[in-house]
C-alpha cells in the first residue's frame, strides 16, 4: 500500500483500491493530509468530515477484504459545496445565518449516490453566500483562493469546489450552478466542470437559490473522472420534482467514441464581444482543434442574461425575504443589497422575463437542428485579483462581480448541458463552454474528452501551492 | 316549418332541424328576431353576425336536403363573448383600445368546433373590459343587463353571455372564467355554466387575461345543452400549449347515469361565511337534494383568493403594460387603476403566491380522496343593482366589485372543473357551484343533471323581458 495518490485520478484511485494496491483508508488519509498541508492557503474547505470519512473507508475496505463487489468510485475522496445537506452538519450555504439551522438528518441525494458508488465524503466546501456570487469571496469564511495564484479569485459561487479540485486536494468535488457557479470556478481554477441539463441531477436536500435555474454537478481534473461522477449520480429522484423523468444514460463508456460527424459551431456576436484576449485565444484553440469553422448566432443573448438577472434577484429575494427582515445585518452586504433590490422589482417585469424565456428557449433549440455543439467562452477573462472591483470590457469600465457570468448566464437560463473545459494558458488557465442540446451531456463530454486527448484541454498543476503533483 | 324556437333547447332545435321540421335558417332568423326585439333592454350583444349566420345555415340546410349527416348542434344559434376571435371582427375583449386591432383572419378554435357540430354563430357578446370584472358593467358599451330585472347586474366578466342565455335570446353562449367570470353571470342570470378543468378546452385565438388561470366554457339553459356544447368543443389543440394532453371524453351520454354512490360534501368554513341568506338557502336546497350531510374544509381558502388576486393583477399588468403606457385614458378607469396597481406589486409576493398555490393544490386534491363533489355558493348574493358600490358581508361593508367572486376565486385558482347550477329563488335566482376533481367534468355534470331532474336547479324564464318563453 505505497501508492502515492497526489494528483491521481479518481479512476486510478478506484482501480488501485479495487485491486487492493491501496486501501480506501490510505486514499482518504492522503486526501486529509493534502487538505491539512494546503488548505490554509486555499481556504477551500469549511468542514472536514474526517471521522465520517474514516468510517466510510472501513466499510469499503472490509467489503474488499471479503471479496465483495465495490463501486466504480471505490475509495475516491470527494467534497461538496456547503449547500449540500451533510448528515450532522448545518447546511450553511455560505451564510452566517444558516449556521443556526438544525443539523441535517440525512445526506443530499447526490452524496448518497456518490457514496453508493464507493466514494468517500471528506468535507464541505467554501462558497459565495447563498450562491449569489461569481467571485468565490465570502465575508464570513474568507475567500477560497485560486490554486494557481492565491492572490486571485477562485470564482463563484462554487469557489471552494474549483479551488479544492484545482489544488488537487480531492479528485472530485460537487457544486451548484444557477447562472454560472460551476462553469466560472472551473474556468478560473483550471478544471473540468459539468453543468448538466436542468432536471438531470437531483437537487434533493440541497439549499436552493432559484428553483427554475438551479443545477448541481461535478468538478474533476479530467473528463473520465467527470463522467464517472456524473454516471454515479444520474437517475430520477422523487424528492426533486424537476428530476423525475430521465432514466440513467451512462456516458463513461461512450467517451472514447470520438467526435467524427459532430457538427461544431462557435457562438458568434454577443459571445465574441465582452472578452479579454485570453478568452479569444482559448476559444480559438478549441475551435481549431475541433475544426469548427461555422458560427451560430444565439439570438437575444443579452436579453436572456437580463431576464436571468431579473428572475434570479426576485426569486432569491422571495426565498430570503424572512431572513432579510429579521437578520439583515447577518448577511454579506453585497448579497443583502442585491436581494433587497430584488424584493422591490415589480412583478410584471418577471412575467415578461418568463415569457421571453419561452421564446428564447424555442429559438435556441432551433439552432441544435443544424449543430450538435456550440463553443463559447466560460468567462471573459482569467481569474481577477481578489478584491478587484472593476474591469474594462469592450472599452467600458464595468463591475467585475456582476459581469464575470456574462457568457454563462444566457446558457443556463434555458438549462442546456455544458462542460467547461480548462485551456492551460500561461500564467493562468481559462475555461471554454462546450454546450449541447438538452439531455445530450454525452455529446458535450465526448467533445471535452477529445480536446483532452488532443492536449488542448487539461487541468494544469496547481502552481500556486508549495508542491508539485 | 312552423316550430316556435323561443325557449327551445339546443337539443330540440337540432333534432327539429335534423328531422326537417325546422330549417337552420328559420332557427337563426328566430334568434335574430329575438335579439332585435329584446337586446335593446339586455344590451348583451356588441356584434350581430347576421350575414355570416345566414350563410352558415344555408350550408347546413343544403346538407340536410342532400341527405348528408349533420352534427348534434345542427342549426343551433349561439354567440360568444367578444374576446373570442371571430373572422372579420376586431377582438375587442370589452375594450375601446382593441377596436383598433387588425380584423381576425380566423375564428377561435372553440367557434370552429361548435360550427363543425352544426351550430350557427349569430354574434359577439358584451363583457367587462379585458375580463377584469365581476359586474357585467362596461364603460364603453354600457352594462349588459339582468334578464330577470334589467336594473340589476348580469355579472361579469361574461355578462353578455349570461344575459343572452338567461334572456333566452340564444340557447348556448360561450364565455371565459379567470376568477369566476362564467360562474358569476351564471349565478346572477339564472343559467347553467361550465368552467372546465384548466387545460380541457382550447383557448386558441381568444384574447387572454391570466394564462395560468384562463378557462373558456359554455352557458346554457339546461344541462343536456351544456354537455352537448362541451362535448362538441373538447379535444387537444396544438394551438394552446395548455390543451394538448386530454382526449375527447364525451359526457352527454353519461348524464342519465345518475349519482348513486357519489360522495357529496358541502364546503364548510370560509364558504359558509360571507354569504347573504339567499346563498345559504340555495346551498341548503342543493345539499338536501343530494343528501350531502358531510362537510369538508378547504384549507386556506382566504389565502388562495388573495394569491389569485396577486397573480391576476400582476400578470394582467404585464399583459397590458404597453397599453397602460400609451393609452391610459382609453381604459375603463376601474380596470386601469387596478392594472396600474398590479404593475407595481413586488415580484417576490407573486413568487410566494405561486409557491403557496402548489401547496394549496396538493391539499385540495387530497380532499377528493374522500369526496367526489363539493358544493359551495357561486356568489354571496343575488345580482346587485347596477351601479351598487358597497354591500355588507358578515357585518362588514365591502366593495361589491371586488367581493362578488369571493367563493369562485379559490376554486378556479387551481383549475378545478365546476358546473354553476341556477337555483330559481324568487324574485331572483342564484347559483351554486358543483365542484369536482380535475378532469371529472362528467361527475359535476351528472350531479347538475340530477338536480335539474329533481327540480332543484332550473333556468327561470326571463321575467324582466316583455314576453314569456
Amino acid at each position: 500500500m505505497t501508492v502515492n495518490t497526489d494528483g491521481l485520478s479518481a479512476q486510478r484511485i478506484a482501480q488501485a483500491v479495487t485491486d487492493r494496491k491501496l486501501s480506501a483508508l490510505d486514499a482518504t488519509e492522503a486526501a486529509l493530509a493534502r487538505i491539512a498541508a494546503h488548505d490554509s492557503v486555499l481556504n477551500s474547505f469549511t468542514d472536514i468530515t474526517a471521522d465520517r470519512a474514516r468510517a466510510t473507508t472501513k466499510a469499503i475496505d472490509a467489503k474488499i477484504a471479503a471479496g465483495q463487489k465495490v463501486g466504480p468510485l471505490a475509495g475516491v475522496p470527494f467534497a461538496v459545496k456547503n449547500l449540500f445537506d451533510v448528515k450532522g452538519l448545518a447546511t450553511r450555504a455560505g451564510s452566517k445565518i444558516n449556521r443556526d439551522l438544525a443539523l441535517s438528518s440525512r445526506d443530499a441525494t447526490l452524496i448518497e449516490r456518490m457514496e453508493a458508488a464507493g466514494a468517500v465524503l471528506v468535507g464541505a466546501l467554501n462558497m459565495g453566500e447563498y450562491a449569489y456570487d461569481f467571485t468565490g469571496e465570502n465575508v464570513h469564511d474568507g475567500p477560497s483562493r485560486n490554486p494557481h495564484d492565491p492572490t486571485r479569485m477562485s470564482g463563484g459561487s462554487s469557489g471552494g469546489s474549483g479551488s479544492a479540485v484545482g489544488g488537487a486536494l480531492v479528485p472530485i468535488a460537487l457544486g451548484s450552478d444557477t447562472n454560472g457557479s460551476i462553469r466560472v470556478p472551473s474556468s478560473f481554477c483550471g478544471v473540468f466542470g459539468l453543468k448538466p441539463t436542468y432536471g438531470r441531477l437531483s437537487r434533493a436536500r440541497s439549499f436552493p437559490f432559484v428553483a427554475s435555474l438551479d443545477h448541481l454537478g461535478p468538478f474533476a481534473r479530467n473528463v473520465s473522472d467527470l463522467a464517472l461522477a456524473y454516471d454515479a449520480m444520474q437517475g430520477p429522484d422523487a424528492d426533486d420534482a424537476a428530476c423525475t423523468t430521465r432514466p440513467v444514460e451512462p456516458v463513461t463508456s461512450m467517451l472514447a467514441e470520438g467526435i467524427d460527424g459532430l457538427r461544431v459551431a462557435v457562438a458568434g456576436g454577443y459571445f465574441q464581444r465582452n472578452v479579454f484576449p485570453e478568452a479569444v485565444e482559448a476559444v480559438s484553440r478549441v475551435a481549431k482543434a475541433l475544426d469548427a469553422t461555422t458560427k451560430v448566432e444565439i439570438p437575444e443573448a443579452a436579453r436572456a442574461r437580463a431576464a436571468a438577472y431579473v428572475i434570479t434577484t426576485t426569486e432569491g429575494a422571495s426565498l430570503h425575504l424572512d431572513r432579510l427582515r429579521k437578520r439583515p445585518n447577518d448577511f454579506d452586504p453585497a448579497v443583502r443589497d442585491r436581494l433587497i433590490a430584488g424584493a422591490m422589482v415589480p412583478a410584471p417585469l418577471v412575467d415578461r422575463a418568463q415569457k421571453f424565456r419561452r421564446w428564447y428557449r424555442a429559438k435556441v433549440l432551433e439552432l441544435f437542428k443544424s449543430v450538435d455543439v456550440i463553443i463559447a467562452p466560460a468567462t471573459p477573462c482569467v481569474a481577477p485579483k481578489l478584491g478587484q472591483v472593476n474591469f474594462v470590457l469592450d472599452g467600458v469600465e464595468l463591475p467585475v462581480r456582476a459581469n464575470i457570468g456574462i457568457h454563462t448566464q444566457p446558457i443556463s437560463f434555458i438549462g442546456l448541458p455544458v462542460v467547461a473545459v480548462p485551456v492551460p494558458l500561461e500564467p493562468m488557465p481559462i475555461g471554454v463552454q462546450i454546450i449541447a442540446a438538452p439531455w445530450r451531456e454525452d455529446i458535450a463530454l465526448r467533445v471535452a474528452h477529445a480536446l483532452e486527448q488532443m492536449g488542448v484541454a487539461a487541468a494544469p498543476p496547481p502552481r500556486g501551492l508549495s508542491r508539485g503533483l
